[in-house]
């Protein structure tokens, strides 16, 4: 859980991808295995998720129009072998007001992406019985 | 308020721990004085503050039920001697509508913490006029 | 768009400055071309922007009274020769819900701000016929 620093990336995606498939994409390129994310920017018909814990999935909902991308915070780490980034997002409507959850899809018209890359042993993300895949929890 | 760069932790808390009380705790077990902290995750009937300028205290709203820590940002520094963390939340409920403020105290469900230490001269928080305890101010 | 670390400031923004201006002259002053800025606080009458891409330009909310600083994110960049400060905000009313979208301007209550600085070669915004001025965008 202690790490020494990596690269840092600070770069826009270009319009019309799908911010998080771009943002796994760069991270297995570029051989980012742990790391923390943040970004600003704008997104078209965004889909978030809810963890519905009774369900042990995600409630995925859908979002129609160009939302601000008003946060976006994550990590990168290790999940069946690849890179994996867990990203969640808030997203702000025309009148301002906000919603948000887990990022499950998002098509970018702006995104201007911070990855801090971190170097150290793996977090590696496991199957747990709730349904989601998680590092080993750290006990103080 | 210039700082060099220390130690970088990033860790999932325990299920079932209080997250703020659960940071502080390990930033005094660690020793971090001065610190960035952000985080992802679901937090279980999350308190959130509002500070109230005319009664010069903070106004607490009761969130029931699980809810997407859709961001976590704030900071370490020094209160009483101790190492202090100063913490923002928003919250994502099941439709994506967003709640957020101080974070007064929240029930772990998930959640992924990313604690950037710095080094120099401790900020120190000192009681104000006003009710809230505060860094100096820096002119510029 | 990869970039070694810079210097790392942590300080608290005066009551009754001007956040974005405050953040844009202390990078102007500092000399801090690429960097990437957070904080958290709570802002006066804040004004925040949502880019209406038929119009080509901001559709501005002002809100008024006192909003919980839940999250501001963005970057430091340079336009048009000068360092410039591209922020988003989540803003928390009273009641916990929020509000949020790209900052215009927003009277500091109180503001900790934490801005890590890139070292590399210059972000440059430039302008684009969608009416907003951002950066080359990156190919994978």
């Amino acid at each position: 859980m202690r790490f020494s620093r990596g690269r840092n990336f600070m770069f826009r995606v270009p319009e019309g991808k799908e911010l998080l498939g771009f943002i796994n994409d760069f991270a297995k390129k570029n051989n980012v295995i742990i790391g923390a994310v943040s970004a600003i920017g704008s997104l078209k018909n965004p889909k978030i998720g809810y963890f519905d814990e009774d369900a042990g999935e995600y409630k995925v909902i859908e979002l129609t129009g160009t939302y601000e991308l008003v946060s976006l915070a994550g990590n990168i780490s290790v999940k069946d072998g690849e890179p994996f980034a867990h990203i969640h997002v808030a997203l702000g409507g025309s009148d301002g007001s906000l919603y948000g959850g887990h990022l499950v899809e998002g098509e970018v018209f702006v995104a201007e992406v911070f990855i801090q890359e971190l170097l150290g042993e793996p977090l590696e993300r496991k199957p747990q019985e709730n349904g989601l895949t998680l590092w080993d929890a750290m006990e103080l």
